[in-house]
Parts: structure tokens; C-alpha cells; sequence
């Protein structure tokens, strides 16, 4: 177990330095150049996220690098609702940034970095506030797939609690990798991990698909609240056979919501 | 009672399987060309039910043929918020489209074309998830009627179990004429049906009615789960007489909303 | 105590004969010009309701005649989002249209014209099915004044319940002066009174003062309702001295929120 | 202990008068231009609290002047969505305006003039009626820190009663310095002070800060009442340590919701 360094000005310049030293160390290697539709659903999934109230002025998304395994795309440290194309930024398995150019980092891009590292086979990642989960994380209900479109929740959702990893006295963000592993342990082979006091982590195998179960984790999660209370806490929950078929399924047609959210994202106000 | 395929794998090849030969036995016979108002109308039904909330990426809506009562009308597999008048497909009842050309159909068109098959009166049938009505099929809290918009709930609003058709293990689709035929059953002579863990079911006499029905089901959830939590449990619901007089009273003004409805869903943001 | 006739196709046959012979009555009599900023106000009234979501394709807004009062203003059926100036119909105290060149009335004008009849300080009514208060028409969960901005809600609000005037078969609707004369002696010196399984009615001494006082009784429902939830019952309101000098202040500055309400509803979108 | 005039008509008048008063002393006074930089965020400020819904027709934000703190800078009386930088108007710490020019004032500018006077190191303030905080001023249930982004609520959330300072029979405003001096006493070191049945106020050392405290507590007031009912009461609040950390930490990105908040409180509609 971590201990965190206790005096909080320690602790953010102790960051700062480490966020330049990485950028150095980045800036003298090769950047890869992603495909440009990797790069225009990454935008995508960033405003879509924004437009569905998944993320507001705080989190993000990446998404693994399409040629190079060790690396993955993020946007600099900005609104999801505003990212651009130029925004996104290239990063390694360590989370140092290629050719930063001294645009800031997101503080936590050791959660993307270290899920990429300790599972292979994802290829997508949100971290978020989503709000309706925000309760799930703070009390002892677990999250459950209530209907067919969260049946990934099936795989369970477990909850991190950050003073196992970081102690009693952190300030809540996984700023380091030691903390960036703790989460994607807890995750293990689950699509959502909770992160109590904090927001929660999706997983997934494209954009699209971490995209629609970031976002139906919230409706779940919203729909599941009021379920409770509506039956007094008696609801039936999918079975572990009908969410795991149901998954397959909807792993099918992920396109068809993707299209209707990127063109709601876009539309002009 | 039906056993569903154990395997996920192959009930997916053989969905799409009969999918394709559907299509070709379809192929080879004349389309029928529906009244212009029609699609009109079935495409602004599509629009108003995304703009109004009731479906999302999901979801679908269909109308009898109007002048060839084998045949309805549905649009192509896509998100309802982004159908136009060139999605349109026609459907003999046993779900097969006329001339579809390659384009991908709804899984689940067996829901509307069963309950076509078993109601001649219904003319309209909306498929949804509707949010707040997702918790009335997971309890055993029946949906009735809280006022007079929401009065054709009056005639009682029966709960769909897949796993009485189709097992404990589907993926909870109606994907089938065989599961299509149990929800037709198990809606009577009932507006709505619910399905556990998947969404709900309205018909209805014409596609306005459908509409106004479907989106005043989904209120009716939101404002009785409020009510009972707010009395305890002791509701003053409309009774049988009320429920039927205040149906056929609106059932006169159905344009009244589809007008504005139609206005809110097709204007430029 | 009145009956209402049993069978639902007499009753709605009496209503187009009385609706129809009205109508001729009326058509006899000159129309009084009203001044035009009341025509204006009125619209925006209508407009401002349902972008505030106090109606939707139902409920209305009258404003008793500036120079007449024997005479009320109303728009001809139809949503009162979509109401402009030429929608507006002059009517007398029974109900009867003038001028009505075959446009269609609300069934429920009754509303209106028999509160102007009973209440000649009231200028101006709503009659919306605004929908956090329907909770508290069909419980017996009295609304009271949770803060400043709904504190004429101090002066009680009484739940009508039409099965005492129309007997326990009615369609829910006034559709009578005998049922509108009910609503308004269950009114008596109240802003609001709730219908059981139905909706609600404000009233005011201006237009800005009606759609002020509709806005935050939804407003206040919703805040009531969860407030209760979150004390466990334990609520603590506004006394019956603050909630009159409340009212009284909030009289001086109805102005404010209008100018807001009117900016947003007739905003492009 | 303060006691307010007993009758309505008095006090109404009373507050005329030293409005009057207050605006021909302030008159004789010279004006002293704030950076320009200041009057723009400021406005920013009244259209983000507006677009997110923190305030409605009511509320206000001020900010204490850039290079004199003995004044604050706030608009004349008017819906906060609506204000431009020729509405902002000075005042000095008696809540007397410079320059008004017969513009209305807000009737309680003591509210911030009476923090500004009472806490040197304060910047900003907002008072609102922010929907979801109001139960939480009419029940004896804690505002509490639910995640990291309201980690400012750590420092404890007091509740204001008006009857202690202005009697029993008040009109619920703050609407002179004796009321203001009380507000300010009982908001003490903390950065939100709630007021029953009416709203609550925010403080800040910036107007970033103070717009992302009150969007902030207004969330964190949604997100509590929704944890305590799925909890039953038990929720994991942030400790005493966490919430110092994470405010120190959110103090440092303040600028990333801003934009995006300010981005969509000025998009055409």
C-alpha cells in the first residue's frame, strides 16, 4: 500500500515536475501518426459524451493508438465539449505526452495509461463524473443491469476506494501510476469500474462501443435508482445469461445510436 | 413453450440467415404504394418520439398499410431522430420486406408484425425503452392511470417475461415471429405492454394516437412513481368509467399535440 | 350535487349542440377591440407556459377584457405554443365565443368563464396539467409554500374533486358553466386549486401575475415533494406572516422573471 | 437581536426611502472604472449561473472591485440572462450605488455589500434560489461534500434563519445592511451559507471560483438527496482531508469549465 505524500503543496509540485520531466523525455521520440478517422471519432467522442451529459466541463477520453499498441490518443487538458482535432495529443504507456509542445496535461492520464498497459485488449477508455453513478460510488448498492441496453454491467461493477491505495488523505485524482494501476486492477475483466467520492471508468473495445456504455452505465444507473424505490428494493436484474447474450448483440449495432449522437453532438445551436 | 438456441453464436447466424431469405422471397413480389400522408406522417412520427424523448438510438415505429392491411410500414434499421421518407420499408406479417435492396432491417420488426397479425383494429405500434417506464417492468408495481391523458392505461397494462417464450437465456429480443406472437398475446386488448427488462410495446388506431399514447405513458410512469412515493402508497387512480370516457374525449383531440410535437421536432437548432 | 349524463356518446352530442348554439348567441353581439399590448401580453403568456413546461399540447391561458369586464380573452383550440395574436377569441361570461367564424373552443372554457363570474377581482387564469403538481391532486399531501417565490401558495390550496359535482362517471373534464362553477366556489379566495386525476388552475390580478404564480407552483411542487423525502416528513414552510409580505414583494417584481420568460420563449431556435 | 417593523405597507415604504437616500449620497461620489477584463467576466458570470440553471428571473453575482475593495461591482435589478456590461453598476460597502441614474437596484445588494465589509479576503458572491439546495434549508439534513468537485463544502454548510435576526413576520429578504451583517456572521469561514425558505449564498476569491462553487453545490445538493435514498441514509462523504486537497487542487483548473460554460451561455440559439 501507497502512502501519499502527506503536505499537499509537496505532493502538486512533486506533479508539476514530474509532468515536465515526462514531457522532455517525450518530446525526443518519434510521433506516430494515427489514421484521421481515429482522430475524428476520438473529437466525436468527446463532444458526444459533452451533448449527452456524461461529461461536463471535466473528463475525457481516450482511445489505444491504431498502429502502435504502446501508445493511445488523448486530448490536452480541456472541456470534452471543446476538443478539436489539434487538441489531441499522443502518450505512451508511462503517460508522457509526444511533442506537447507546453500544452497541459490532464492531471489523470494515468488511468487511461496503466488500463492500457495491465489489459491489452481494450482499446478505449472514459473516465467521467457521470452524475447518477456519482451515488452508486458512495453507498454500498451495487450497480446492476436493469435493462438489455447495460447488460455489460453483468460482468459486475466493482467500486475503488482510493485509501487503499493513496491513503486517508488524498485530494481524489489518480495522479501517478502507481494509483493509475490500483484502478485498473480493481477494474480486472469488468467494462466499469466505480471510483468512490470521484466519477467512474469505462472501458471498451472501440470508441463507439466504451462511448454507448458510458453512456447507458448512467441511464442504468438512474433508471436502477428508481427502480429500487419504486419496488422497495425488489427488482428483477438480468441474469448473467441474458447480459452476456444480450452484450453480443448490441456489440452488433453500436453504429446505429453512434450516428444519431454525433449528429445531435454537431448540430448547429 | 419455446427453448431458445443455447448457443449465442448460432441463433445470431440464424437470425441473419432467415433474415436473407426472407428478404429474397420478398423481393419477388410488387410493393404496394402507400398515401404520400402516410409517410409523411410515419416519419414525423419517428422524429417526434426521438425529439420527445420516448425512444433514443433505439426504438422503433411502424403503421398498418392503408390500403392493403397485410402490409405495414417501418423504417430501416436506424435511429428513429434521423428517419426520413426514403427509410421507409413495407412488411408482409410475417415480417419480410418488399424490395429492401441490401438495407439492414430491425431484429425486431417481429413485434409489429405479429401484432398485426393477431389485432386487425391496430393500426399503429411503437417500440420502445422508454426511460421511466423501465422500472414498472422490473417491480411488480402495475402502471394505471394518474389523469385523464394517460387514461387508455385503463385498460390495464400487462408485464412481458421473455423467459415464459423464450427461456433464461436469450439476448431478451423479440427476434422471431414465435416471440412476436407471445407479446401479441400477452398485450390483449390492452394499449401498452410491458417487457421486463427490455422496454414496452404501444398500439394503437392511428399513428397520432400511437404517439400521443406513447408519450403519455411514458409520464404517466414518471408522475405515478412520484405519487406513490409521495403518499405512501395511496393513490387516488382514475376508476374504469372515468378511464373510458376521458379516452374517448381525447381520442377527439388528438391533434392538437401532434401539431405542436411536430413543430418542436422539426425545427432548426 | 349534479348528475353528469350516463352514456359518454350523449354527453359529448349535448356538448357540440350547446358548443354550436353558443356560438350563433354570440355572433350577434359586437366584438369590444381589446388594447393591443393585451392581445401581445396574452400571446406571450401562451408561449412562455409551454417553453416553461407548464403546458404542453394541453391547457390554456385567458386575461379578463381591459375594458370590459363581462368579457374574457382565450385562444381557439389548439396548443398554446403554437398561439398568435389572430388565435385570440373574445368571450362572454357563459363561455359563448365571439365572432368564432367556425373555429373550434376549448371544451373546458367553463374554466375561465366562471371564475370571471364568481371572482371579479380575478383577472387572469391557467388552467395547465403542470406536471409535478398532479402528485399532489390525487394524495392527500397538501401543497404549502416551501420558499419566497411560491408564497401564495399561504393562502391553502384546495383539491377539487369533480366526482362531488359531476358524479363518478365524467370524462374528467369541465365542460359545463355547472362544473366550472364548482371549480371556482373550490377556488374561493385561493391562487391555485388542484383536480384530482386532472390538473390545476391559477389565478390572477394580470397576466404577468398568472404565469408567475403557474410557474412557481410547479416549481414548488417539485421542491415540496423532494424536500419531504429528504426529512423524512420534517419540512419547515413559510408562516403565514411571511408568506403574505412574500406575496406582497414579489408583487413589485413580476416584471423581472417576464422579461426573461418572454426573451427565451420567442428565441430562435 | 433585530425586530422588523410589524406592517408591510411600513417596511415597503421604509426600504423606498433609503433606497433613495442611498442612491443621491452615492451621487456626489466619483466613480472609479474597473478593468474591463473584470465587467466581461462578470457578465459571463450573470449568463452562465443563467444558462445552468443556478438562477432563474432572481438572483444576482457581484464581484469586489479590482482596484478599490472598499466597492463591488453588480447589475441593476434585472433577470440575470438578460444583463450586459451597461447594466453593472458600483456600489459601496452600504450597498449604496454610484451613478444609478434612476435605475432600479436590487433590493438585497446587502447582501454582498455586508460580506464584502465583514470578510476582506472574499471576491465574489452569489445569491441564488438554486432549485436543488432549497430542501436542504427547510430540513435539519447537512449539506455534505459528496465528491471531489464540491470538495469546497468541507469547511461545513450553515443554515441561515431569518426569524433570528428579523423576527417572525419578515418577507424573507435581505433588504437591509442589519440582515446582511447577520448573513454574513452565519456564513462565517465557510464558502456556502443556505437561507431557509428562500436560498442560498456562495463566496469565492474570484468570479471563477464562486460560479464553479454554486454550479458545483448545486449538483453536489441533487446528487446527496439521491445518495441518502439509495443508501437509506448511509453515504461516504469525503473526510475533512480529502476535501482540503481536492479544493486545493480544483483551484488550479478553474479555468476548464469556465470556458466551456461560457462558450454555452453566449452560443446562438
Amino acid at each position: 500500500m501507497r502512502k501519499s505524500v502527506p503536505l499537499l503543496g509537496a505532493f502538486l509540485l512533486a506533479g508539476a515536475v514530474a509532468a515536465l520531466e515526462a514531457a522532455e523525455a517525450a518530446a525526443s521520440r518519434a510521433k506516430a501518426t494515427p489514421h484521421p478517422d481515429v482522430i475524428d471519432d476520438l473529437v466525436a467522442a468527446n463532444r458526444i459524451l459533452s451533448d449527452q451529459g456524461v461529461v461536463d466541463g471535466f473528463g475525457h477520453v481516450s482511445v489505444r493508438h491504431d498502429t502502435d499498441p504502446t501508445r493511445f490518443l488523448l486530448a490536452r487538458s480541456m472541456a470534452p465539449g471543446l476538443v478539436s482535432a489539434n487538441d489531441i495529443l499522443e502518450f505512451d504507456l508511462d503517460g508522457n505526452a509526444f511533442e506537447p509542445r507546453g500544452r497541459t496535461l490532464y492531471v489523470e492520464r494515468f488511468i487511461h495509461s496503466e488500463i492500457y498497459k495491465a489489459h491489452p485488449d481494450i482499446k478505449a477508455v472514459v473516465h467521467s463524473h457521470s452524475p447518477s453513478i456519482i451515488p452508486f460510488g458512495v453507498t454500498d448498492v451495487p450497480l446492476r443491469p436493469i435493462y438489455h441496453m447495460s447488460s455489460f454491467l453483468g460482468a459486475g461493477v466493482p467500486v475503488f476506494e482510493i485509501r487503499e491505495a493513496g491513503g486517508a488523505a488524498t485530494d481524489m485524482l489518480i495522479r501517478d501510476p502507481v494509483l493509475g494501476a490500483a484502478v485498473a486492477r480493481k477494474l480486472g475483466g469488468s467494462a466499469v469500474v466505480l471510483m468512490r467520492g470521484h466519477g467512474n471508468v469505462v472501458v471498451g473495445q472501440s470508441i463507439e462501443q466504451v462511448v454507448f456504455r458510458a453512456i447507458y452505465t448512467e441511464i442504468n444507473a438512474k433508471l436502477q435508482a428508481e427502480a429500487l424505490r419504486l419496488g422497495r428494493g425488489e427488482v428483477a436484474f438480468l441474469n448473467a445469461e441474458e447480459a452476456a447474450n444480450a452484450t453480443a448483440t448490441n456489440n452488433l449495432v453500436l453504429g446505429r445510436p453512434w450516428e444519431l449522437w454525433k449528429q445531435q453532438a454537431f448540430r448547429p445551436r
